[in-house]
């Protein structure tokens, strides 16, 4: 807000010649390297698809997991803007392995398919799951090696940082270093108000870029409001230290609750998501009080966010709510 | 041949408005009823497309099985004339079944995802498998029940009808009196040059259909050499016949390899193609002798089709030479 | 500032669920009439593509000028995301007229012509130029009488209503009353950090809109920090003073250079723009000091625009710098 | 006919790979130079998509005149599978000038501005008209002097060849060594039943171009019928003798009504088309006894093609109808 309201003094030239926007691709250089070029747009939906618009070539597809954000929850936008097939690949822990990529590989050269051309990846994933640094350069190697190019939906990008190393280091290596082409470096879910940057981890991909993001609707007029915000996300590693407070609360959240009966986890928070199965007569109810999405219907299981801004009072306060809601089910 | 001949004296008007259309036209009302509208066409894809594209409306995506020929054997033609999003659903027979539109349906209000508007069945399965008529007529309620209309991709159609009744009367249960809205009438498959119709079985679609034609490139300037062989194919039901040789050229290859050693089948055809699965190493030496897919690599699972062409003497020559093959291996 | 600095405080659900956005729906309902509904989106062009994409059928073409923003200034998004054709016609002075949608509507029911299905007029325009309320309404009639629809692109529509009467009855009339459809009711040049509203009129392609959105990446997570700019204008017609003003400066720069030598106007401002043309050797140097864009390079003519942020002081010491600078050529 | 009977006869393999596709690529490789490939597609709407689409990149935009093909008989189709939008300039006589394309050229680097990545010109044109040589290169100059590529919709290329030299030399001479890139060569205009070819001129855009085909609904799977047409039509040169007779045909027409009373030509005929002015009530009488389409209506003009197979004898019973019909009412 500090920031904004700064921005907020005097004229500036729009779409993005302005001092604060200068700042910010300095700092995104900092980040990923000098070769590196960053686009902000509006939201996290414009930011993939204006990657994938960029990289895409004539009768490519893209490749990706069966729980990929692109794939189901961004309303056919990819389809549509991109006129490209998403080729969706089941992966239960939400996670690409190089052998799938190879599987698809056999596709090229033969006129009756898409060719797959980019791979799309999400760091953290859609589950709540990470790759590992090392997996992701398998896949970035696996790609590479048919002319694929890999893309990170990097919307919590940030909370994958802060658990696999905490550092500007870390963050290079997961994406520069490992051979990622193009990320999409998630603002929203880590405190700003609105914005995204698409990062261009080298050239061939960012000469099309500008264009690109104007015909794809994500060109903000008055940029400032953006970079401001991410200058002041960047500038001291806040952006860190938000996404590690997350990792945490989540963290705080399962222990809170691990011994809830009737509570049951599959697996302990790598990041910023929990997911509980919980008895389906209390799942409403709790819902009514605090919203929050179904994960899998069937099996009764829920998911649980912690943001940026969740206190330990909140995180307390919730875990003492559903505690007592299932005390009161199975009493 | 003959049709064409006749065609190819004097003059016509270009794009449809010439006798040998509206004959077709005729055809085609007698076929599926007086509500119908027939729109010719280049090509199998390109029909597929032309239906889809005067089905959909803005956000609205296509509900089709994981082995459709829209989804795997159009490079993504779908994708890009649409700009939809094709749902495709794990059908290991190829089929759709109801309660997957009942889950799809779920969707259906919910911002963030594309919303389930058009279902798209194939007759006679791209797994050769066939739908009954009860079995369409249970997916048409379930598919209208939810506002979603149904497309059938009847490349080969008519295998179906010869293969469930045989007649006119089979081919109108299958589709209008089960509920279908819009078919795509394959033809080059069942003996013709070139050329397919797409029909619309009431008015709804077929409105803007004309222009969705032209728009999708699929109108046919000399529309008079597709109609005239449209005409000898559906005047005294040539189409059935072909349809009706072709599967009993598969029932003969079947019969003809089913005791060959080595060779298994894991069912019997209800179309024109047989699946067969081979000895490994017989498989490329039978393809440099005489062309064949493979359907299943990892099983040596391969793809055997009879067409409206094949001779008695074609299947016999073919399982003998089959024969010989593995009694070779085998020895 | 102080709206979003309120906006700030506290969890809210995302996505327009909250109760900024409710109070912007109920403000939008009392300029529009009950049956308006307002989806908040990011952009211009992205409110513009958003709207189209919820009007336009199948094999549908928008009519536009020449001048119009969509036709020239969105790098080709329309075309990009609707898939649809723009016919943009001939306009000196950025106005369509009746006559010109009854030639277009000669291409109804030709099959190798696009569709004429939805009107798009700038109000005010691109050229600082205005339509009456009667001559929106005799486009309103004349584009009905053939199905067409009508879209208002309303970047500068505040500046239109404070010059036409400059109350909200004027806003009412000049759409809802006069037979507009779909309105882009526009924020960020009259004083939003970001945010404009798409406006459907009555409820046709009110239906589809909130899928569309999303599909064409115009979906604002954080949506309260939208909508309580929203509130923070509309409530007490804060909207219209600023328009206001943005004219009456441009009303102030006009009388300020008027009598300036070699400075010539062809007419006075109606809204917030004056188009002078310039002695070519001043224009370089004037740009220098501030920016501003050409207009019609062959007769050096530039656009100066005022906002609801320029102040009498700016005005006045601009026109100070240009009489001085167009002083030293002459001398 | 007698072509396509001989293809009729046997099996041969689908989609291209089949003795007479390879002749055609023989063929169209002694035409263009051992650098060009073809692509036979379905017809001449689809030839030029197909090339477009093989030929843009991301947010590009195609050059063309207000009166080509694909600006205004295509519905929209360029728009709605290419994503792109046409920059249709004023072109009074159907062509194309360097200078246009420089004043477009201005619109490179700018964002906001769909940026100019091929230019379209049409030999022979849409008004009749023909590009000189000279001019054609001139125009490709210009274009890759800013990397713009050139693409030639040829759907009358033969009557141009046959117009400018009426030989090989003239056909290589207007297209690969005027810089041309691609040109979609037709042959549906020029006898064949259904057919063209799109030819890359070089490597550049053709390797995308087999997938593009299928993707765009545009790759035939008897090929052998197209091509087996094809190759009756090149050999011998048979498409040269066609084309020059059709234009000869029109030349006999001109001359044949020149003096009719109350029938005035603008221009003598280049190619195969005529453009009389008409009195305006003799108009629908002709029409009704031999059809013809309305050139412009404000000046009572219509066209008058002639074709491949128009005899002399044709012309000369149109051409005493014509003074008959003129006669009558000036009589």
């Amino acid at each position: 807000m500090a920031a904004l309201a700064e921005a907020n003094t005097g004229h500036a030239l729009a779409y993005g010649d302005d001092r604060w926007t200068h700042e910010t691709e300095d700092h995104i250089r900092e980040l990923f390297g000098p070769q590196a070029s960053a686009f902000l747009v509006w939201g996290g939906t414009g930011a993939n698809v204006m990657a994938l618009a960029s990289m895409l070539g004539p009768a490519q597809a893209v490749v990706c997991t069966n729980w990929s954000h692109i794939n189901v929850d961004e309303t056919g936008a990819p389809e549509r803007v991109l006129g490209a097939k998403l080729i969706d690949l089941d992966c239960p822990d939400g996670k690409l392995v190089p052998a799938q990529l190879e599987e698809q590989a056999q596709a090229i050269g033969a006129v009756h398919h898409a060719q797959p051309g980019v791979v799309s990846l999400t760091q953290s994933t859609e589950l709540g799951t990470l790759y590992s640094i090392d997996e992701i350069a398998a896949l970035c190697d696996t790609a590479h090696r048919f002319d694929m190019s890999v893309h990170v939906d990097g919307a919590r990008l940030a909370n994958a940082v802060a658990a696999l190393g905490g550092n500007r280091a870390t963050l290079r290596a997961m994406t520069v270093d490992a051979g990622v082409d193009v990320v999409t470096f998630g603002a929203t879910k880590n405190g700003m108000m609105y914005g995204e940057a698409v990062v261009f981890l080298h050239e061939r991909f960012a000469k099309v870029a500008p264009y690109v993001r104007k015909q794809v609707t994500q060109l903000p007029s008055k940029m400032r409001f953006v970079s401001a915000q991410f200058n002041a996300l960047i500038h001291d590693d806040l952006w860190l230290q938000l996404a590690d407070h997350s990792n945490q609360m989540a963290q705080r959240l399962y222990d809170a609750t691990l011994d809830i009966d009737g509570l049951v986890y599959d697996t302990a928070p790598v990041v910023n998501s929990v997911f509980p199965h919980l008895p389906p007569e209390v799942i409403e109810p709790l819902r009514a009080w605090c919203f929050f999405w179904d994960w899998n219907v069937p099996t009764n299981q829920v998911r649980w966010m912690t943001a940026w801004d969740t206190t330990e009072a909140d995180v307390d306060s919730f875990a003492a709510g559903v505690r007592q809601c299932l005390a009161h089910v199975s009493g």
